[in-house]
């Protein structure tokens, strides 16, 4: 019996996708070797990198112009990589400052050079910010499209006077995707895409060829693109599980209908918190995040209390990041609206 | 029906293991939720990292004067790792120069600070170098302990007069493990490991302390060490994969027995290879990798003929590195005797 898990990354997948991973560790497509030992190089592999790619390409309506890369890492390697390629000797990058992650973000960023913070909403980051500051001329303005900690999401991207960069970790494909006035995005995969140890980057072909071209070769972007991801051996396995994972999503109705479910799911617990007595939500209306709900009780024993019910009856993952404390639900792509259902009765229950 | 797999990585892996990993997708030691879901920071994954570190330590020998690290890359991030955290201004590393990985190395290391080649086997690379001129004080030397492409491997660590910094990437764990005068050991985890997208580096501690402090956190060994190789999301699966090899390799005898075996598995080969008229080993006597035999027929058009031949009857992925031509059989630790022996029944059958 698998329980409902609430975890904010790694996170629950799609079950048919766990089923299918299961075969292919077997045995790949009838091919007599399975996925973890298919070398990169053979024509097996190369059909599997052809239908991510092109499953990403349909989900996201990413056109040529946007290269479709694989980086195996997490989305921390990119704080520091985005700076590295693109932010060079007088120029300024500027941040948006939303959380924990845009924190490390800007961190990374001025290891490597001269960072404006345009906006921020600390520290209770409850809101995304709707006053801008920005620098005379920055090289990119980037952002974390949804604060996975706070429980905060961008419902549209900021209006920057620069090209976007923005983490969208904890979003990504979990609505219709906005290419416009974006250079690259970039998504550690555990959260709506795959298992960890692998990110997606989607990136401006034009964009890519204005980075730094002095280092080595895993750290600039270009080289992924140039080499189709190929530059070393890639995480084969996530990058077939991506591939099913979007696969999945279009079975699904795409991003529209999973946009349209997720605002659903989101709309049940908070309209839930909104009307309860003993429950608090973090976030503000207008900033809300769909993926990462976040509420306190009115006392931490109260919180705890909770917390054990939820586990007791196989509800899992709900205890909120430290910085935050209390509660929160991720329900990403694959988390069931019936799961919600069940988060919502329980909330009920321990509403005094 | 599963092919005979000689590919060089991602490689073969042990049934037994591919089976587990089969269970655990769908559900973690009854935990209800799979290893690609779980949290990296929840107690389930937690047990998967103590257990796969306890038994790459039991594996391995390893005491606690060295660290067990996991990063989430391949072997050829720690090529510019390396340098970038241990060559600073002024100093000089020694490389060992047998083949294109070694080659790659150099050219990161060139990139950080002043690299001397301390001995090669260019071009024919088909001997592991047997004189050496080191630099008056190297701050480490690095060796690729066994060359993938050509079939090289050597017998026993070069008589550095410094630390030695190994890329162990595609014989680690084939053998009893040499620590000694050791400073770091780096491999990825595609061949006798696990899955890629994932490598093991086992590193001294008090060597660690000697890197450079500032490299972003995900660039310094030093922050895998401190933080137990959770600075971010590590890839989970890579290292649940990592245990599970570890302790197949713990069930069939440890290093000893892995070591006996690989080298009557390679014997065979060579023994077939050099007894017969039609076929050529690239590698020489005393410098012959058990991990990668490569050979040559008397012409491309006979080679061709033999890899068809053993693709018809399931024999998969021997067909040589474009550098060397050819064939090459990969034969690592899950790999059958049965198989080898399958193998050699062929290359009879097509010896003039």
């Amino acid at each position: 019996m698998r329980k409902l898990n609430f975890s904010s990354g790694p996170a629950i997948l799609p079950e048919e996708v766990l089923r299918r991973a299961q075969d292919a560790i077997w045995d790949l497509d009838g091919s007599g070797i399975g996925i973890l030992e298919h070398s990169h190089r053979g024509k097996e592999f190369g059909r599997v990198l052809d239908r991510t790619e092109a499953a990403v390409r349909e989900v996201g309506g990413i056109g040529d112009d946007f290269a479709v890369l694989f980086v195996t890492s997490g989305a921390t390697q990119h704080f520091a990589m985005v700076p590295q390629n693109f932010l060079g000797v007088g120029e300024t990058a500027d941040y948006c400052h939303t959380g924990v992650w845009s924190g490390k973000a800007i961190e990374e960023a001025r290891r490597v050079g001269a960072v404006h913070v345009a906006c921020t909403t600390e520290p209770a980051f409850s809101t995304v910010p709707t006053t801008f500051a920005w620098s005379p001329s920055p090289r990119y303005v980037h952002y974390t499209s949804n604060e996975t900690i706070y429980g905060t999401e961008w419902p549209a991207p900021p209006p920057a006077p620069a090209p976007l960069v923005c983490d969208a970790s904890s979003d990504i494909f979990s609505r219709p995707l906005v290419l416009a006035n974006h250079a690259l995005i970039y998504a550690g995969a555990q959260k709506n895409l795959g298992p960890s140890g692998i990110s997606l980057v989607i990136a401006d072909k034009k964009f890519l060829e204005t980075g730094s071209k002095e280092l080595s070769p895993l750290a600039q972007y270009r080289v992924y693109a140039a080499e189709r991801s190929l530059h070393n051996t890639p995480n084969t396995f996530g990058i077939w599980m991506i591939g099913e994972v979007c696969r999945w999503i279009l079975a699904n109705g795409g991003l529209a209908a999973m946009g349209e479910r997720n605002s659903r799911k989101a709309k049940l617990l908070y309209d839930c918190l909104d009307a309860s007595t003993a429950w608090r939500p973090h976030a503000q209306p207008g900033s809300r995040s769909n993926m990462n709900i976040t509420w306190r009780g009115l006392s931490p024993a109260a919180d705890d209390a909770f917390i054990a019910a939820a586990e007791a009856r196989g509800l899992s993952g709900l205890r909120g990041h430290r910085s935050v404390g209390g509660m929160r639900a991720s329900i990403y792509n694959a988390f069931p609206e019936e799961g919600v259902q069940q988060l919502v009765q329980l909330l009920r229950e321990h509403d005094a």
